[in-house]
């Protein structure tokens, strides 16, 4: 049967979706979300069929097809094509028995993954999966078997080095910027640690945000293993790189429930520091209210099952367990937070002490795992003397750098103090309303915006004190930002 | 926040749609599914977001509508709309409560159902509701909330009579029109049987599809309701009368991967006999392969839940299981079955004596839940009298007939016979391959397409004696048709 083409001009984000018109799906006997081939030459291509109702959106005779499919056929409107029927792709049968609370084998979870990054799974289909491994948990041997596949269908960086040093932590703290401390300290100590790090969904700012006030973060892998052949060490944005690319596309049906699978979780993580090549990586995992882990109970849970995974992968897992109730360091959003991490590797005055602690701890532990002891004081060393502020200055050289002197930071030109309405000790802060807030005022698109912290946790505060200034690029969305902080307290304060 | 609507010209079939430039979402930091406010003049709509990668689909200052949210808000190209920011469903946390494996509470199930037949949720969300329910099975409270929920937000049929007759067939089986004559039967005997029917999905024939060849079956309630006071009964399609709608976007999800969670099955089939009002019912479990119901531990299983729930919604249930291993009567396909109804109702010689001993059964059976004995006897007096066929026509006549003699009914008029290839007794009839063929040849949307078969199990069968003519509309159908036969046997013969 041929059918003419018709562009739908959208993108699905994904799967790969032809719509027929009502009729000719009657007259194939095609319903929703079968399966069908489109020929075009010698090219085919296997999509998910949606029936349009109307004559109007796809008239019959006609074929809708979103971009994914013209990109992959090389289509143009009106090109006739071919279409036959398909089967389903065999991952459905797999996901099924899943949801049925049977265990996959290695080449079920491997047939999934495929077919996941391939877009041919629909939204309906994916969340199936999701939902089946998140209420029939996944074991250890099937979430090392989603680890592998998720790296192997997706680029691996391989570097000619041993050690190769990770770190991950597990989000939900505002500032929290280890990742651009940690890495000049230890690639200054001569240990590659090719870094790559997530882009902001619904925080502040993510690493590879921050990282782009310096430097560039989009690079190509072949650029990053470059880099990080020079240097020791590289700040990348993870998401041009095509790492474990199936964990995206998981993330994007986890969303509207909110909904976090451990072993989607764990897989996830792991999947990209395969992909990466580590052999040694430290897991932070704080915890604290409006951090991801709430509890010690379930943070101790979660660091079991990586140090298992760790063994079984064969790598080096270390997995320490922090405060997470309160944002670390002072600046919130991409420039205030760059801010701090260069005046930190400069020893400047203005330096965030908590951040800092938090950076040697978390040092000294990578230290430990390579064999070297007193890596506090290794690292205490490579700051004071430069060393680490001298490497961070390579790294952003070879990441084609934009600047490197915190002075130079522009901050957005619209500010709010937010002074305490009475006087007492900070007992507690609520880093959820913190991040909206950051949010708000533009953070992380406006690099400029964000919150800058005078006070933490502890500290002393007279009525009317500062307590934190909002820095926005729009006067409107700095009202917007005044506007949530009329409604409810980040500090509490007695 | 204003933006201009651009008209997609697609339905997305439910779920209320629009998207939003990529760099518009930025700006309000509205992510995939997000929820907002569409507000014109003083209507407002909310509807997720989701997210056009280009400018092409979407420009910027624009927001790109379906069908159902133009319909929802009286839209034209070009209207300029304000947008706010609107809070998820509350059936979403409910959702995630079921995923986590706990039991929900009747004003949960009520505000899911609620918002499952608004639109408010999208095929992800609606998803894992769907297999939440699947794999924590929910318990029989919550199959009745779920019932009487479905029922509830839609429309209900109000008939002043008593007792009020019902019957259910969970399905699988080629022919076996047993509504068509247990209808005629059982309103000639002076009780009400306002029967709803659909139309088919995946198989050669539903009733709605049959009873279409002699009548309209497209009424609106108002018009059924006056049909059942005058005649008793009438055989319409469910699917016009808005009978508890959420069911139908259920089922939508659960067709990608084939799952049927034993809750939704409950309570899709009580909800809809709810919702006619009915207070006797009899429910047909057939048993055997290419059935729904492959075994008798399921059957019974099922049985038990259903006369547990009809208990608690105060109705008289009453399962029988039957045997599901053959199709029962002669003819698959609209044309076909309707002729074997009208021989059997006109007691022609040609009447399929199988349909005839099953119909009786059922027709005992409903007799004894009304507390009439010798029930079989009665129905065939209502049969050999002509009183049956005599009401027949008057429903046909009362549903806008077309005709009600089995000599006007058209088949299609290319055929071919399927040949016997060998002599021995029919051991056996493979429904699934049946069906398909009788699809294949163009069954139902053909209505003269179809299978007439010569031989049942247990038949004596000679070499090159015809087992079945296939009928179609079209040669190339037939054609078709032929192709499967080649490749697989519908009867097992030894």
């Amino acid at each position: 049967m041929r059918l003419k083409i018709k562009d739908m001009d959208i993108a699905t984000g994904g799967p790969l979706v032809a719509i027929l018109n009502k009729n000719d799906a009657l007259k194939f006997d095609l319903h929703h979300m079968d399966r069908i081939k489109i020929i075009k030459g010698k090219k085919v291509e296997t999509v998910a069929v949606d029936i349009a109702e109307s004559d109007k959106a796809v008239p019959q005779g006609s074929i809708g097809v979103f971009e994914e499919v013209i990109n992959s056929l090389g289509l143009k409107n009106n090109d006739k094509i071919a279409i036959k029927l398909a089967r389903k792709p065999l991952s459905i049968e797999y996901i099924k028995k899943k949801l049925d609370g049977f265990r996959l084998a290695k080449k079920e979870i491997d047939q999934i993954v495929w077919d996941i990054v391939h877009n041919k799974l629909s939204a309906i289909e994916l969340t199936y999966f999701v939902a089946a491994s998140y209420t029939n948990v996944m074991s250890i041997d099937e979430t090392i078997m989603l680890t592998k596949a998720m790296a192997r269908h997706g680029n691996i960086l391989k570097l000619n080095r041993y050690p190769v040093i990770d770190k991950h932590c597990i989000g939900g703290i505002p500032g929290n910027r280890t990742t651009m401390v940690l890495v000049p300290i230890i690639a200054a100590a001569g240990f590659a640690m090719p870094k790559t790090s997530s882009r902001s969904i619904t925080s502040p700012a993510g690493t590879a945000d921050t990282m782009e006030v310096l430097a560039d973060v989009t690079l190509s892998m072949n650029e990053m293993k470059k880099i990080v052949e020079k240097t020791n060490g590289c700040i990348v944005w993870g998401g041009s790189l095509n790492l474990a690319p199936a964990d995206d596309k998981i993330i994007s049906v986890e969303r509207p429930l909110e909904i976090d699978a451990e072993s989607q979780l764990l897989a996830s993580i792991m999947a990209k520091k395969y992909s990466v090549s580590s052999t040694h990586i430290l897991i932070d995992i704080p915890i604290g209210n409006g951090s991801k882990i709430k509890n010690r109970a379930e943070a101790f849970h979660l660091k079991k099952h990586f140090e298992e995974i760790g063994k079984r992968l064969r790598k080096h897992v270390k997995v320490i367990i922090t405060d997470g109730r309160q944002p670390i360091g002072n600046g919130i959003g991409p420039a205030l937070e760059a801010r701090d991490v260069l005046w930190l590797l400069k020893r400047d005055a203005k330096r965030p002490l908590d951040l800092e602690r938090k950076c040697l701890l978390m040092a000294a532990e990578i230290f430990k795992m390579v064999g070297i002891e007193n890596g506090k004081k290794k690292a205490l060393e490579l700051l004071d003397s430069g060393k680490a502020y001298g490497k961070m200055l390579e790294i952003i050289k070879a990441q084609h750098g934009r600047l490197a002197n915190p002075g130079e930071i522009r901050l957005g030109k619209f500010t709010h103090d937010a002074k305490s309405s009475r006087s007492g000790i900070v007992r507690g802060m609520d880093n959820k309303l913190i991040s909206r807030i950051a949010r708000v005022a533009g953070a992380p698109n406006n690099k400029g915006a964000g919150i800058y912290l005078y006070k933490h946790v502890g500290n002393k505060v007279k009525r009317n004190e500062t307590l934190f200034t909002i820095y926005s690029e729009s006067s409107e969305k700095l009202k917007y930002a005044k506007e949530i902080l009329r409604q409810a307290e980040c500090f509490k304060i007695k």
